[in-house]
């Protein structure tokens, strides 16, 4: 694992925390994006080389919606920038964390990711990142 | 803000954390160290520029204890690095967050910091933190 990625946060109302978030680190959010197959919109805070992620809920079924209704705002989870996921993901089960993805699913920031179960990891929902490249034929 | 410095995570058992972390990250931790003033036992792992602290309390009362007798083991503060620890208290208040510490005091890896209250910053407990630098006498 390379760097701590990004730490996701969940709250209630994007922008308002866009605001406090940029008060905080005295710089504006760099992008906003929505992932509809998660129901999260996602705003984007470079701090140094790591990133912080907001995430507002866009319907009551998403996870994030859940999350806080049952923990109140705060940090979701901690998301780890990895070289070759699908290696990690066979190391981490062979160490016996539980993965949620088996199979990386497409995420925000252009990201591949999988989940490991926050009941194998001392409560701690983690996510594993690895930057999508540009292909052969792309370049 | 420089980076993210830590995230620091309450466990029940820093024995069996360390060793559940060091699978994660495949190496182990580098440091252990115990901050009595603040009723915790603290270990260090390296992740790339950043670093994880795992916390557990030394006695009924610590901080630490209180968090997870409440909401469980898990994430419990991000911490960032600052370069000036006192001009940072003094922008934060000015832009309405609840400092905890307005004189930092000492924490553990060699560090001055400080917390902001977790109702000013949607329920996530900041820690800034600023490396003790040798003063010119000790060099």
């Amino acid at each position: 694992m390379n760097k701590i990625e990004h730490i996701g946060i969940a709250v209630k109302d994007l922008e308002e925390s866009n605001g406090l978030f940029s008060k905080l680190f005295g710089q504006l959010h760099y992008k906003i994006e929505t992932v509809e197959s998660e129901g999260v919109k996602t705003s984007f805070f470079n701090v140094g080389t790591n990133k912080i992620e907001l995430l507002e809920a866009t319907k009551p079924d998403s996870p994030i919606a859940k999350f806080i209704e049952k923990k109140g705002e705060g940090i979701h989870h901690i998301a780890f920038d990895v070289d070759d996921i699908e290696a990690e993901i066979k190391r981490l089960k062979n160490e016996g964390f539980v993965v949620l993805n088996e199979i990386p699913k497409k995420g925000a920031d252009n990201k591949l990711v999988t989940f490991l179960h926050p009941k194998s990891s001392n409560g701690v929902l983690i996510e594993l990142c690895q930057e999508i490249k540009i292909t052969e034929s792309d370049e």
